[in-house]
């Protein structure tokens, strides 16, 4: 009797698309506008998904109020309102592309959340662009 | 040549988190405000996933007309506008969660949908959470 | 230079339709279902608008941080996973129809707002009904 | 480490239901007013999801702005502000049931999407109806 | 105490856009893809609002229910699955651009609603193009 | 007969709260997390709604694809994967809140938006928080 559950969360954050080893021209010939050195942003859209079996007694799969303050805590507080690219030491060596963001989130949650629960992370970047990563 | 056809459907209904064989201090402890004895209520919104064979007559994997209507009789009839806890027999001994909402309804739906196609019912208690259910 | 500020809000609640004159059959001749007695309930999204002068200095109709503050504080602390009938003293005599609560909404929070700055609240019950008072 | 990478598009179109081997009473008696002769139409949205290894150079599963330009070249150039019976040779011996839609647009999309990737396409008919096809 | 009340419909159409005293060559000078004469379409979205007192005896500005059942006898069963051009009568000599079916659909609905009250309609043709007339 | 159309358009930019009199940390007094000096960002959407008269002849207020490519040319191109504050000239010396952004947005398609039709905008700056201007 396994059940998904979802939660969605957000963060608002600058960052460029930029590979450090190549030069700014580049960067722009691979990356276009995205690479602009000044920044752009994004309303990032985040759904984390838990798939586990439902507890009998209190018909949670997990604390849906736990989960909240779980990604409150471990993603919101440290990626909303940042430059993911100055702010976040695992973007210091690693383009913040949709891609690595999202397995960066999923490596983040993956520690809190209990092992034998299967996780996976969407990504909104805007409402046209969006990832997903299962590990 | 297997295609997934999704519909979504809604409902108003009262509800409460409770545990039956707890007090209320009990349940409070465990589930917050959403055991408030009062209730309080939630616009579910419903999708139901059939997935099976395109049909090479009509080009229908299930007529979705016939989808809709079975859905309403059978799910939007039942719990639209009810107190779950209270009107339906499903949660007379069952703590109505999301997670419990939606195995409830996905056994409902199984009944009625051709066995040889696959189910999946996702809903959404709030626009932030929601649950999936594949059997 | 008047610019109209706009926040989202949301709170889950539980209501019935009953205008306590009437016995419940003529209660459920005019409200229908949504007079059933159990209750049921409703994800109602608030829109609270305020029109007013942008400040030269800080470039802010009204500090949106603390309108956000004021909103929960005034609003979602009081009626979210409450049941409207039997919990706020505001519906003892009153019907919680959609254009009656937002008009209490409305009422509550013209208190807080500058005198100076128009107030207007737009009430979601579901994404298919809403309404909006302007005082 | 294989990541989704899912892009938003959309064209609208005219079509109707229409089996041409059956009159136009069995087709309305099967398809309803979806087989109005005059046509009828659809906002159709699209959403193309490619499943692929996250390349460490530049953090892409695959350039979003080129699977944008493909899509648009390939999908929305032919379909948009289109008649799909009339217009469309896939559809000139199918009825183009959402279900064959995101068929046709998947087999045209496979042709471009690099084959170490997996391909999934939903089309939205209406917000209320969509399909999925994964090949 | 005047409220605004908010009911939201839709209905699925092709239609093209054509003034008849134009050769071809002239429309699709001027509306390009859009008239396309074989026709194309849109899920168009619908939001009647009506500005009223509140009866202080039901708390409504008028009937919901009431407002649904006229929207979808006078306009969802005209204009649903319909071609706009070929089949309703007011597009006969009139161009179905989203201004002019928005200004049709308005006196439809006037004739309707009571005489005290105010009406406006909102009419989407995509989720990015959308029109009100407010008479 | 005036209608007002609406066209919705985005551009993903960067930006942070600062008001270049006072120090950093007045700034962050005042503006919390905005005013982080490494930035962050949005994507804006944005709404330009214009109210005219409907041409007998076109059935148009204003073509949508010219107020399409108006809004792409004089707003998408200036601010789309832009730093506000570093880009912009007209947020040299001026906040770049989202009321500030609007009336600027505003001034700037007001000198393109034929004088006897009246033009507002509506910009997003998440999902949350929205402003609107009408001059």
């Amino acid at each position: 009797m396994k059940v998904k559950v979802n939660r969605r969360a957000h963060f608002n954050a600058a960052h460029r698309l930029y590979n450090p080893k190549w030069d700014e021209e580049k960067n722009f010939q691979i990356f276009g506008k995205c690479s602009n050195p000044h920044f752009h942003g994004h309303n990032y859209e985040l759904i984390v998904s838990v798939l586990g079996e439902v507890d009998p007694i209190t018909g949670y799969v997990i604390d849906m109020k736990w989960l909240k303050d779980i990604i409150q805590e471990k993603i919101e507080e440290r990626f909303d309102h940042k430059n993911l690219n100055l702010e976040l030491e695992e973007f210091k060596d690693k383009n913040p592309t949709a891609e690595n963001i999202v397995i960066v989130i999923w490596k983040i949650l993956r520690k809190e959340i209990p092992k034998e629960m299967d996780l996976s992370v969407t990504l909104f970047e805007t409402p046209r662009n969006f990832v997903e990563f299962s590990g």
